[in-house]
């Protein structure tokens, strides 16, 4: 049985670093906060016993021998980025889960029949820099490693160049290390679990994930002197269209989600009708055909709206996750071992793209979700409960033994 | 007669400092590119004869002496500072206009019974720093100099430390200089005078301009889980506010103005539903009756879409500027001036709010319009002809003679 209060006492410590006024996390990836967390947790990582290897994008990988170092190692991890607004436990529990599971085998001793390790991903948030869940693409093949070396900030910043900086450009080949499971612990980030009252959610798969950008293009002029009907008011135009593109999940309740998170006014000044915005749009639908239906109809919704010579309306792509179904065999293990532990489950999806939705492409995976208040994530207020952070680590730790083989 | 030719090769030459890509300027208020525009046309301003003070708040006053120093000084100006889109003519025309009356005084030795000045009136763009008009406004005492200096730009820099920054912190006590009359000439920014094929616009008065911020208030949450019903999603609620907001202005046509130029959202980022935005709102007329009811309608929408415990809408005072005639023998020496020229000239109203908007309270003022085209200005392609430039100053030339006494 894993230390609950020790799990806690590490969550709360890693808070300390980029920690926010309203009790939350700002450790964007590869800025120094960003640093700070990964020299704390490595610390813990070495001191538990295990080695350490960087690879090419900064992925970090914390290996403990089995007796038999001719099978794959059995994997958890998850990543320590987060958002500029983010909470304590988004990303971090995954990896300190991963890191008690690794305390608790040391203190009493036990060697496992195969290898484990634990992972920080880079980049799983995708917020400084797109694309999201960088690290565990790069892993996977699913992004090039160039494509996401070149990748910028809004400042022009590299991830290159912030990984230099921050000292964790490693040498590692990326994809090298073959994994022979892989389990996530998350908090949910959704209302689920808590309303019905669950210590645990056995991820059966993601829902997929469509990224856009929006364009709107008019022509700044004075805010004063300019008659209304000579403007050509990107503002205006993007409001209307907003509200139409905000609405297009509406037919597809309750699993269809449409976000703007961004968006971006220029020249932004009081006094100057806007001439440009551009807004980001994130669709999800646990089914792909919807996931069609949702993005044909924002491509309609920006023809309908452009109005060449007036206001013009683009929609570029950015980037797509497809749903993606998580590995049967791990999951019962999940199941199997929540009931073991005569702690309530049920089967979840998630809404959230995880670096295991990535990694199931090339390994067995599974995630265990754990309540998280008011389904609040993404948020500086973010919150779990020590028992149920508790309760989720003990099925990682069963799980992976029922894979690795004590 | 002024030498257009001259003016032109001035503008040109200012035109170099802060240029951007798309032929525009950008010289926001105090900061390193204000800096060398001030002392490139300070410069000119000494060569032309001139005696400079500077005051606690920026204000640059440039002084001829009249055969009689008893009497208060003809005074003419406006502003270097632009918009970070703006254009090449937008104060600066006013500024070199003044310089160039100068110029032409001095090639002809030309000695006037009043004393002349030129002055160049800090932050009049107020879109780095609000209030707007700043420098005119703390010099007629319509804005205290305390809460100017205390000033934030939105990284939080002050006008007193910039001012120091970029050594124009004066110690001339602010208002000392009265003054005897003040012309501005300025680009009209506005389509009139260009669609009636005329040079000069006689200016005989100025909108009234109230300015707001709105700050819509939901709650940051994931974009993945959350379900469509659980979210307060404050960029959803703005895109109807502000469908309402930028209509409001509908009913009084031609003569009512909404802009909302500024948008911001928090936390901004791809996959956050927006916590909250804050916009801006800037409302214009020439009657002060119908302005108040454009600030009761704005007031009322704010207050419908206002829901406590869902998103909350809440409207924020910002700046305040009146309809303002201008003084009526003043403006007549505008017109007679065009007339004895043979410029084809009419009277106007101006929608911009100007640093003369303000002088208007404590001394008699007129503004001189030229053409710009297609009324087109705060934006990088901003373009007023040679000749219309000349024309206008032509008749700042004669307006100030006839003031100040030959
Ligand atoms: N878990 C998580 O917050 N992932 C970020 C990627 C996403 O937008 O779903
Ligand atoms: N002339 C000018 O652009 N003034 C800026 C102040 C305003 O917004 O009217």
């Amino acid at each position: 049985r894993i230390d609950g209060q020790r799990l806690w006492q590490s969550l709360m410590d890693l808070a300390k670093l980029g920690a926010t006024p309203k009790g939350g996390n700002c450790r964007l990836a590869l800025t120094e906060e960003d640093r700070q967390g990964r020299e704390l947790v490595t610390g813990w990582l070495r001191d538990a016993g295990l080695t350490l290897q960087v690879d090419q994008i900064g992925n970090i990988f914390a290996r403990r021998e089995g007796r038999r170092d001719d099978l794959p190692p059995v994997v958890t991890g998850s990543h320590l980025d987060t958002q500029p607004t983010g909470g304590r436990f988004d990303g971090c529990y995954g990896v300190l889960a991963g890191l008690e599971v690794m305390r608790v085998l040391a203190d009493h001793q036990i060697t496992t029949e195969a290898p484990l390790e634990v992972v920080i991903w880079t980049n799983e948030e995708g917020c400084r820099f797109v694309p999201v869940m960088m690290g565990s693409g790069v892993y996977t093949g699913i992004i090039a490693l160039e494509d996401a070396l070149a990748a910028k900030d809004r400042q022009g910043d590299t991830v290159a160049a912030s990984l230099e900086r921050i000292g964790y450009a490693g040498d590692l080949p990326v994809g090298e290390q073959e994994f022979g499971a892989y389990f996530e612990a998350h908090i949910e980030q959704g209302p689920v679990l808590e309303a019905e009252g669950l210590q645990v959610g056995a991820v059966t798969g993601s829902l997929g994930l469509r990224w856009f950008d929006v364009v709107v293009t008019g022509q700044e002029a004075h805010a004063g002197p300019t008659p209304m009907p000579y403007r050509r008011d990107a503002l205006k135009h993007s409001a209307a269209l907003l509200g139409e593109i905000l609405e297009l999940a509406d037919p597809y309740q309750p699993n269809g989600r449409v976000t703007c998170g961004e968006f971006d006014l220029y020249p932004n000044s009081r006094n100057v009708i806007p001439g440009q915005v551009r807004f980001s749009v994130d669709i999800r639908h646990l089914e792909p055909e919807v996931l069609d239906q949702m993005e044909q109809a924002l491509r309609d919704v920006c023809v309908r709206h452009d109005e060449p010579g007036k206001v013009t309306v683009e929609l570029r792509d950015v980037q797509q996750v497809p749903p993606t179904p998580f590995d049967k065999e791990l999951v019962d293990l999940v199941r199997s071992s929540s009931r073991a532990l005569e702690i309530p489950y049920r089967d979840i999806e998630t809404g959230a793209g995880h670096d295991a939705v990535f990694v199931s492409r090339v390994a067995p995976t599974a995630m265990i979700f754990v309540p998280c208040e008011d389904g609040i994530s993404h948020n500086e207020s973010e919150y779990a409960k020590p028992e149920d952070l508790e309760a989720g680590a003990n099925v990682l730790l069963h799980a992976m033994l029922g894979k690795s083989g004590v």
